[in-house]
């Protein structure tokens, strides 16, 4: 079967979405389409085109016999400040205020359109970097942390409070909670990841950045490097924060449980340094 | 700008991909690409052929002032068995035996690509009804839980086994865990299921199926209805499943851990009959 352009055109596009980060020889399409690399090479530059256009993402050439094409999620500095309205103004809701002081957030967590508009912000943060896998701890982080992973074509790894049989044997360590200065315990499964990779590490919200100081000695543990801290929500607080190289899209300034207001702002996304 | 049709095959190949079981307007192509009707939905009839060509949906036109298009993910026969071909391949190595006779499966549960798969497949089964949200519990469900939800465009609700400050009020039961006839609590967050919808639950492993029925029970307490349970390895067991309408797409027969063999077979996803 001879393929026409119109119908290689949405098979490619749906392909190299399903593959992010993944190096497609064009040898793979020429056969798929029984077509010659040369025209391979004439739909793939309208699909460059389109992706670069529409902010979808990059479509890179690797020339060369070994070579092909590779599909990098990126997105525009307009849809990222989309997407922090969005949450901001979800997250300004006075409804939200939990006694304590605490924002309920699960439902956006829950949320698998806004999971994946957060997932890819922060994929496009460390498209050209070297991340092996994404680490985060149970529960909430979870969701954007497979959202990344998908982004990125990279394994999530849980780390858990505690042990369970079906994990087998872990490595745990004590760390200290940065506001309640309590000592915490967190555990990985030894089968979860390999030595020597480059992590990134996400969770949905960090304050003074206990959790996350948890997650960056555990990496140690298995011989890991830190690759990049990623959050949806930092708060502000009085002190210093353990970790200092990371990205937030959104910043909570202060809750006040008698008026019931929250304020917010934008993370430090815009503001922070580029590697 | 005018744009060219190669040019808007792939940007509404991408949109509709982004937006499944979303009706979407043709008023919304034919402004953003400054083109008239007609030509869209000749654009459509190429995406739609090609998606069912290659497996990748249905394409669902809905006629009328207030249709538009819609994206339905279908995965083909072929996909759901080689899917099940890697689950079992993956889970028969024989290192992932753990003491107990319990399997390690949590590198498959961090792997996108594969749940990804995992998650079209069981949107795929539902594709027809009226699925309001997805129901597991933490932590090991979670990843599928979002992929389903992502195919379905429906959002996920998180059971946890104890109940967290940032969650704010919750409801809890207690239920009989099936396999070690324990009493075990089940807890929700009441702000993240509205009262009325129909709730596909899903978990990663169930053997009698205590933990499921957990869940039916807790849907009851927010007057919710099950919509259907997914799961990705069933594991055989004397004596009664307490769920029976269930789908799986492994099942896991045996394991002998003096021989470290691990006996498992398609689950019932093409034996069960479809609703």
């Amino acid at each position: 079967m001879k393929w026409k352009r119109s119908e290689r055109l949405v098979d490619m596009t749906h392909y190299l979405l399903e593959h992010p980060h993944q190096l497609i020889p064009l040898t793979y399409f020429a056969e798929l389409y029984n077509s010659a690399k040369s025209s391979i090479s004439e739909d793939l530059a309208i699909v460059k085109g389109t992706f670069e256009e529409r902010g979808i993402g990059e479509l890179v050439t690797v020339p060369g016999a070994s070579g092909g094409v590779k599909y990098i999620p990126t997105v525009s500095d307009d849809e990222v400040r989309e997407t922090i309205q969005i949450l901001i103004s979800e997250l300004s809701k006075s409804d939200r205020l939990l006694p304590g002081g605490y924002l309920f957030m699960t439902d956006l967590l829950g949320n698998p359109e806004l999971m994946n508009r957060v997932g890819k912000v922060f994929a496009s943060i460390f498209k050209d970097q070297q991340i092996d896998a994404i680490m985060t701890v149970a529960t909430k982080g979870i969701s954007i942390a497979h959202s990344i992973a998908r982004h990125l074509n990279v394994p999530v790894v849980v780390v858990r409070r505690d042990s369970k049989v079906t994990e087998g044997s872990t490595v745990s360590i004590n760390y200290v909670s940065g506001s309640s200065r309590r000592i915490q315990t967190m555990v990985l499964s030894k089968r979860s990841m390999k030595s020597g990779q480059r992590v990134l590490i996400t969770d949905d919200f960090m304050k003074v950045g206990g959790t996350m100081n948890g997650m960056k000695n555990l990496l140690e543990e298995f011989d890991c490097t830190l690759g990049g801290i990623a959050v949806l929500v930092e708060a502000e607080h009085a002190g210093e924060t353990l970790v200092d190289d990371y990205y937030s899209l959104v910043k909570l300034h202060s809750v006040n449980e008698k008026e019931r207001t929250i304020q917010l702002s934008e993370g430090n996304y815009f503001s922070k340094e580029r590697l």
